[in-house]
């Protein structure tokens, strides 16, 4: 039996050192993928800190991974080895229960994580139960795409979820990792996006992505000048924000929707949104399903990450830079390099 | 030129007394309406004692009117005289906003209270614009109609909005005025509707209304045990709850809809909310194309209030009645007794 050859923190806020571990026997419905490269997210930086108190070392973090088909359980028919896929934060689910039988495999109870009790995709390779590991369909760039596993398809989803309509003039607070894609797809997706940040010398950027209007999340008398103008948006940071402020941005039947892990309650006066019949709600990632329908709009539309790629030799680099807050925007690591 | 005879209120907690005033001339869009019989409802209560900061006195509550049509503005040819109409809590809108425009005429940032800088129900005669004075159809009672107009509506208004599927099993929390109104609703509509209560002993009644599932709210473990099985919850509190207890009751997609006017902030924590694609939402009253299907509704399905009849000359035993908390469950007051 051969071994993995990996990259795992051995404590919290540890660096990443070569790791070797014995994978066991394939299972009759998982994948063996060799990892090309990995993306790295801000949950991976999460999971080494512990900051969410569920943390196990060794850990091996990493899960946007794009690599090819190297072994298939022998319940796995349809891929081939040799074929490359993308695997993101989600490696399984029970695939039996209402949620997985309803094509939203991504909210079962029993979903596993890929750097969760496992070992992830910092490593020559790695592997996921079938439905998770997904094709990358031609036209789209597997030396970019690994990011679109966790941080694109955790802002496209919300995008099918809430039947945004390209009519609709959208928002898009938090412009980094997940906010600069949520840009590149709603602007596809033919609306008029307006991007919040509280970094004013990234109007520029935000209006390459895609946007139409910027607007400084610190300047209270801007977001009070919008007022009851957009349909929808999409959070994106980490942070408690004045969500009532933000409500206040929205039209009669808007909806401000969460993908990020903010730590404090999210408090708001019932009073504004009532009257205009405004909905705040939240999602996790997106199910294989969706992940495929966001990949072939990726082909579409020539969608991709904005990357910065570090080779696996200096992946503790790559953290730090991710943990600077400048990576413009999101990490990938190279691990043939 | 002839005067309204109508009960005001003097000041804050004032005591109703006979007040005459001159309506002026009726408006080209304008309905008289003669009343019959106008329900009582908490916003009465909250109004007459300046719970909301913005009464003025003398104030003419009343805002579930069951009347006929008396006069007719010349604009106005979708009625006749003496055809029997109710009126809620909204009396006019601007008629041409992007909201009145798309049928959302309760959302129009324009709209105008029956109450609120008018002189409402409680009176022999009223006024509205003429798109908000419903024809009563066929089998729907005139004398309990009332409180359709007002708790009806916002009850039955967000199932329509949050497009409740008959498949779906629900909640309601609040067995009173309104949430007596939303278990008879949602039970005709074919969902399976679970009652929660603060008041044990009303289950009896709730499941004579239509529940068929009885839930103490004050017991914690007993909301612990119906964990992740609801798909849609309507509160109709104006009470701050454990908010996250009622989203915790929710299966995955589910969503916690509120027509309470909550006090304080409403505040819950966004890890379940986002781990089960769940949402929060409001809404307020109905349009009136909306109180014209609830009608045709309440009719097909032989839905009224359960009210208490008080003669006008008895109107501040009525006020005192609700005040008390122990009608069962609306006070509905005629004007012609």
């Amino acid at each position: 039996m051969s071994s993995y050859h990996a990259y795992a923190a051995f404590e919290a806020r540890g660096a990443l050192k070569p790791f070797e571990y014995d994978p066991g026997l394939l299972g009759r419905d998982e994948v063996e993928i060799k990892v090309q490269s990995c993306g790295l997210c801000h949950s991976d930086l999460s999971m080494l800190d512990n900051e969410w108190q569920m943390s196990r070392y060794p850990m091996v973090p990493g899960h946007e991974v794009i690599g090819t088909v190297h072994a298939l359980g022998e319940d796995v028919t349809q891929l081939a080895v040799g074929q490359t896929v993308g695997l993101g934060w989600y490696s399984g689910s029970c695939m039996v229960c209402h949620q997985c039988m309803s094509g939203d495999h991504n909210l079962c109870a029993r979903v596993e994580g890929t750097i969760l009790g496992r070992f992830g995709g910092f490593a020559d390779t790695v592997r996921c139960k079938r439905a998770w590991a997904i094709p990358l369909p031609a036209g789209v760039d597997p030396a970019k795409a690994g990011p679109l596993f966790c941080g694109g398809v955790t802002v496209f989803n919300p995008i099918i979820q809430c039947g945004v309509r390209p009519t609709e003039r959208v928002g898009v607070i938090g412009i980094g990792g997940l906010g600069h894609l949520a840009i590149r797809f709603l602007h596809a997706w033919g609306c008029a996006v307006t991007a919040f940040s509280s970094s004013a010398d990234k109007e520029t950027e935000a209006r390459a992505l895609g946007a139409q209007h910027f607007v400084n999340s610190r300047d209270a008398a801007a977001l009070g000048r919008i007022a009851g103008s957009l349909d929808f948006i999409l959070s994106t940071v980490n942070a408690s924000l004045d969500w009532g402020a933000y409500l206040n941005t929205l039209a009669p039947r808007g909806r401000l929707h969460l993908v990020g892990a903010v730590p404090e309650p999210i408090a708001f006066g019932i009073f504004p949104v009532l009257v205009g019949q405004k909905s705040i709600s939240a999602s996790p990632l997106g199910s294989p399903a969706t992940m495929a329908t966001m990949l072939e709009f990726c082909a579409r539309h020539a969608i991709e990450p904005v990357t910065e790629l570090y080779p696996a030799s200096k992946i503790n680099d790559a953290l730090e830079r991710l943990r600077s807050g400048k990576a413009r925007y999101r990490v990938v690591v190279d691990m043939n390099a």
